[in-house]
């Protein structure tokens, strides 16, 4: 059985736009795949190294978000990055093998130092993420990667580092390769291209059916559509996104759309009945999440993962030390 | 008893610069100061990663130099770097405290860059590695680091990274100081400012008596002095300032002096009592390297050494990841 690599920072509750983008299929490859899910806290603490309550508040609840979705404790190793050193010592091993010029040209990093602020004064563990990523696949000899497009061009550079350690010091490491999602980003309420936390413009995998509710009828739709009688627009209109994507109902959502195309009918009908999809969606989830609250249980859950994590990085970084020819004592 | 952290990158063996520079300071500071010395492998390998052989190779070889000058393994902690993961964990929380800029614009890195060809495409593990020394210096809770002036930047890059961490996390790791040794660089041979491996330039500590003889006879010396009846130039002339440093017969030195001044001795004279100081200096390091040429021995010595380090370095990971709050399983 292949390995899959992925996982999440825990910076805030996981929302639909994880979900579309890397939980449903998660829930999906779980069966196929030998499945190692990470919460990334030391990734978090790369940009968020002034707030580590926020971090390590927020692992046990992406840890229960992942199970909430569908993912079986059972089947999946849910690993705490932090308690796994061998990842740092891949990644100062693998910082040898690419230069700052190169890193400096990745897209994705650029476009998020750009988001934060960072332009003048990149911390140097944001800068080099990408590399620390390429170490998080490889310890774990994972040979799948579930990402977003965004997260392509750190693909590449885990597929480059293997490739050139490989070359160097043997045959040592698995390329990974990235496996992108169908639908990999969600639109956020707003219309912002990309739904996110520090956009507040998400809805969050426990959203209390209120604020789902208050959400979804407050969500932007057409702008230029001031009275239901109006003809609409479909395409790019995020409440019709969502509705293809989570109404399963496809005859009501045509139907819908036709109706809004030619001005007749109101948003609320429309927001009313994707909040009846978002509703049916969550149910399942907010009821699995109640079957995992229980702090202790979730902690042994990541115990018992990490401790299966661990052994597998162990067997990896002796054979990385061993092609480096590091005396062992 | 204060703690000293200390140590060589393994790229060859250890020469008369490093004795002045360093080995000499740590043999009498052995007495006083709790001495950890590190055997670098990980650091070597910054700008070595494509030579392992070369570094593995010369772990025994500078544990062996270190023993030779007379330094105790009874006293003394020898250390293998690579095999600290907690180092490697300390880096990586460590390089969210610096900005890619300010690294960049270490004045040593920068030397460093040029003389090694990095210019335009540094490798990251290169461009980082006072971060990764600052790690070295910080999992030990060391409280100095004896030092050449060259690597001041770097002990300041270390104190600015403890008190950002400190500030941020609460007082957790010891700010180190630099000690900077009196004579802290010895001219080369062929009167080049530094004596180095790379440089070809270097008297080694294992060096044979007949290849010790054939370097001195051959040293660069007053350049403009064709004749021994010339009147020659004491200052900068590299083979007075080796006996500066080493003849102990300071009247012998005062005596070659006025006479080389005033053209009324050779070279050969004056050379020839530098061999005598350097091999006096030499035979009890001689004598020491065969009482210590077990390689069996040797790896003992590391081992017991790196395993006491451990628990030094485990015991500052884990206030490390309790003050970043990071979860503990």
């Amino acid at each position: 059985m292949k390995r899959i690599l992925t996982g999440d920072r825990p910076t805030g509750p996981l929302h639909l736009g994880h979900f579309v983008g890397s939980l449903q299929n998660r829930v999906e490859l779980q069966n196929d795949y030998d499945t190692y899910i990470l919460i990334a806290d030391v990734q978090a603490l790369t940009d968020n190294f002034e707030k580590p309550e926020k971090v390590r508040d927020n692992v046990l609840q992406v840890l229960q978000d992942n199970i909430a979705v569908g993912l079986d404790p059972e089947k999946v190793t849910f690993i705490l990055q932090s308690a796994i050193p061998q990842t740092a010592e891949l990644t100062v091993f693998l910082a040898n093998l690419i230069s700052v010029n190169k890193l400096g040209h990745n897209p994705t990093v650029k476009t998020e130092m750009k988001q934060k602020g960072f332009e003048d004064s990149v911390p140097l563990g944001f800068f080099m993420y990408p590399v620390s990523q390429a170490a998080d696949i490889a310890i774990y000899d994972a040979n799948l990667v579930p990402v977003g497009e965004d997260q392509l061009p750190h693909i590449e550079v885990a597929r480059q580092l293997v490739r050139k350690f490989n070359g160097i010091y043997g045959q040592t490491l698995v390329e990974p390769e990235a496996k992108v999602g169908s639908v990999s980003r969600l639109v956020g309420l707003d219309n912002n291209a990309k739904m996110s936390k520090s956009l507040n413009n998400a809805i969050y995998l426990n959203e209390s059916s209120e604020s789902l509710k208050q959400k979804v009828m407050s969500m932007y739709t057409d702008p230029n559509r001031v009275r239901a009688t109006d003809p609409g627009k479909v395409e790019g209109n995020p409440v019709f996104i969502y509705h293809d994507i989570f109404n399963k109902n496809k005859a009501e959502v045509e139907d819908l759309k036709e109706r809004y195309i030619k001005g007749r009918v109101g948003d609320v009908e429309v927001k009313q009945k994707l909040l009846a999809s978002l509703e049916e969606l969550m149910e399942p989830i907010s009821s699995r999440r109640q079957k995992y609250s229980d702090q202790t249980v979730l902690t042994e859950i990541l115990h018992e993962g990490t401790k299966k994590a661990y052994a597998t990085a162990e067997g990896v970084i002796d054979r990385v030390k061993d092609a480096m020819k590091l005396l062992r004592l």
